[in-house]
């Protein structure tokens, strides 16, 4: 039977997960495929680690340069991360006639212009169905199976990370430490968890799925992003008796000629399916003009599930390979309609707000007063619990206002001297 | 611009949502493909109504054969629905040496064996992505995205006309008469509506998602099918009260070595995805080995969203054709662990059952003793309202229990003398 050789660059958490379905499932995958797919070669800096799986010594290296410059490899499969060296050893495989699998979202993100480019001018493929929620066939959905849709907005739950955290306090009534904390135990969250909880992963993968719904190679620098880390339970219980939900949202929608690209902690109804999405799982909200409004759900993290994702691409270009002739990847069309992105001063929400304000008559004069001057209205008001000669929280949800003129409303509103503590303004989203 | 000609059978509501696409999206579809699509022929038995659209007079023929004896068309698309003479045109279309894309779920449930097989020795395609859950990429992503998960199980909500009655019963509190008629002034349901409520037409879709999952091409006779046209509001009113919603769940799970293929109303917890499921949307949840638990969802009706994935499975086709190699659909594999499909009468499930029974004592000592002679034992009990003189309702949740033995327990009930109606058993499925 024909063989169809694959190196694999980085052999961690995922990369053991790939050889583990290439090693266990080698006769279902050839049955399919009519050929076999071969591990030629495996590149990792530590190749001395004992690992949960048996491979030949010889199949081990510890130099890339062995697998790009192997003319029998037809195809590298990127699993290290980080920008550099993964970003050469690409470049290098695409110049030496390979197409490429990867899973590295940040990478794509702030360096896709150049791959994507230098890929189709060598008709070779870039394939990354794992860098956005591990196992669910979100990208080949999206490129694939909607190609004849035009989209209007995604949003996206996609670090798992977050999701869990904000699912631990919703649904525990944990503080934002302690639940982080447990993500860290149960192996939810890394040491550092700037990258997952600041939004920042959510941030990658969005200008992915972006490029996807909308044609467009969003920089990083244009995407306003802000995390989870400030969210506080009582916030989220606030939500609840109201009947939404926080969840970190990752969001691309169009507005008459203008792109919105945002990831933030949303408020959401909790009738919407985007709120029942729990732990670590991720989904992806989808509406289009023909198919109407899609969820991709799924396991947003996980070793076999993201080597899931990485099998189904290299099976995807080993069928091309054997068909013997380039199919390229279908062209990403720019949505024309769409003239700029529109900077997070000018878009237009709905707001929950927070103020800590003294508990005196005339408090919510005041406070309604300044958000009318600024054109704001109110949807409604929620004065929770009185102690005499504390703060007392007072809860608003609004209608639509300028983001600009909803900062330039809290900004004054802060300075009084009945305010206590810093307000509180989150997004929400009908979806 | 090179084009590839396609051949339109069937220019009913959705052929003519796969025109309409073709020609308002022609320059987008053009710039992702790098070549035209073009209707080369449409063929209907009435070419003369008005539709919604204007087409060249030229395009139109009554006879099928125009089209399959076209050597200029390299695809047929079916979208005449039925078995005779959708089967026969496809069968030519095969034999012609073209690929073919339809959306007959019923004709490849009943006939795919031999169809498959033609396609698979012409070394042609037959592509069916709007077969099931019109415009959600399910079938694409159960064939290519998870290509290399075995499944244990697959939970689809696939009728929308069924979701749609059962969802107007429990949000409106409608009886099911009233539900269906709304259904039908809507649009959602056919003036006979037999094959959408009775589960046949989940049945069929059922036996492709068993295709793609298993490996295996059921019979449509080898499935157990009960519809929801006997669901009534009451027992959908007591399974909300304890925590539970019934669908219209078309379900393929594996247990050990044998595989149950089943339609029929289904309780399911009211805190799973599948129960937030409204109206005529569709669900596709799938357990998978590596990716996980997923869930797919969207609208599982409607022209646009219909022709969407029709149009998706001619993009898919192009590309082949374009690459100028055939480049086979990916072999279904049979999942070798399976050594037979379960009979009804052997499945285990949990059961909701209600009894009609005379308010007096030592009636529910009587029930529960009959259930207790057949190893049945029961989790719960709910004894509805209590009028002097008339039947009262018994609602119970049993334990899981073998189908047989609770037939045969519910046979011996209903002949009490106490038992005054038909008794109700629905099945129960955690997920």
């Amino acid at each position: 039977m024909k063989k169809i050789n694959v190196g694999l660059i980085g052999f961690g958490h995922v990369g053991l997960g790939v050889v583990k379905i290439l090693r266990d499932k080698k006769t279902f995958l050839a049955q399919k495929l009519g050929l076999e797919i071969n591990i030629k070669k495996i590149c990792d800096k530590d190749i001395v680690s004992k690992r949960n799986i048996n491979v030949d010594r010889n199949l081990l290296t510890r130099e890339a340069k062995e697998i790009i410059n192997d003319p029998q490899v037809d195809i590298v499969v990127e699993l290290i991360g980080g920008i550099h060296p993964a970003k050469e050893f690409i470049i290098e495989a695409l110049k030496k006639g390979k197409s490429v699998v990867t899973a590295n979202k940040a990478l794509l993100a702030q360096e896709g212009k150049e791959l994507f480019a230098l890929a189709a001018d060598r008709q070779k493929s870039i394939y990354y169905e794992a860098s956005v929620g591990a196992g669910i066939p979100i990208i080949k959905s999206l490129r694939e199976g909607l190609v004849a849709n035009k989209f209007n907005g995604i949003f996206g739950i996609v670090n798992g990370t977050s999701n869990f955290i904000l699912s631990k306090m919703s649904d525990e009534n944990l503080a934002f430490n302690a639940a982080l904390k447990e993500a860290k135990i149960k192996g939810f969250a890394e040491k550092d968890p700037t990258l997952d909880i600041e939004g920042i992963d959510s941030a990658h993968k969005l200008i992915l799925l972006t490029y996807l719904c909308f044609g467009r190679l969003v920089n990083v620098g244009d995407i306003f992003v802000e995390g989870i880390s400030r969210i506080s339970l009582s916030d989220i219980n606030y939500a609840k008796e109201m009947g939404w939900q926080i969840k970190l949202l990752a969001i691309a929608k169009k507005d008459a000629d203008e792109l919105e690209v945002r990831v933030h902690p949303t408020l959401i109804p909790k009738s919407h399916l985007l709120s029942s999405v729990s732990g670590i799982f991720n989904a992806i909200y989808v509406s289009s003009d023909l198919a109407g409004q899609l969820l991709f759900y799924g396991p947003g993290a996980g070793q076999m599930s993201a080597a899931s994702a990485v099998v189904a691409d290299l099976v995807d270009l080993v069928q091309d390979i054997k068909a013997g002739l380039f199919r390229p990847t279908l062209n990403t069309v720019l949505d024309k309609s769409i003239k700029k992105l529109r900077k997070i001063d000018d878009i237009e929400s709905r707001y929950y707000i927070r103020f800590m304000a003294k508990d005196q008559p005339g408090v919510l004069a005041k406070i309604s007063g300044i958000l009318g001057k600024f054109g704001i209205s109110i949807a409604s008001v929620n004065q929770k619990e009185r102690h005499k000669a504390k703060e007392v929280p007072v809860v608003m949800i609004l209608h639509e206002a300028k983001e600009k003129n909803l900062r330039s409303a809290i900004e004054m509103i802060d300075r009084l001297n009945i305010i206590k503590e810093k307000s509180v303004a989150i997004r929400m989203e009908e979806v």
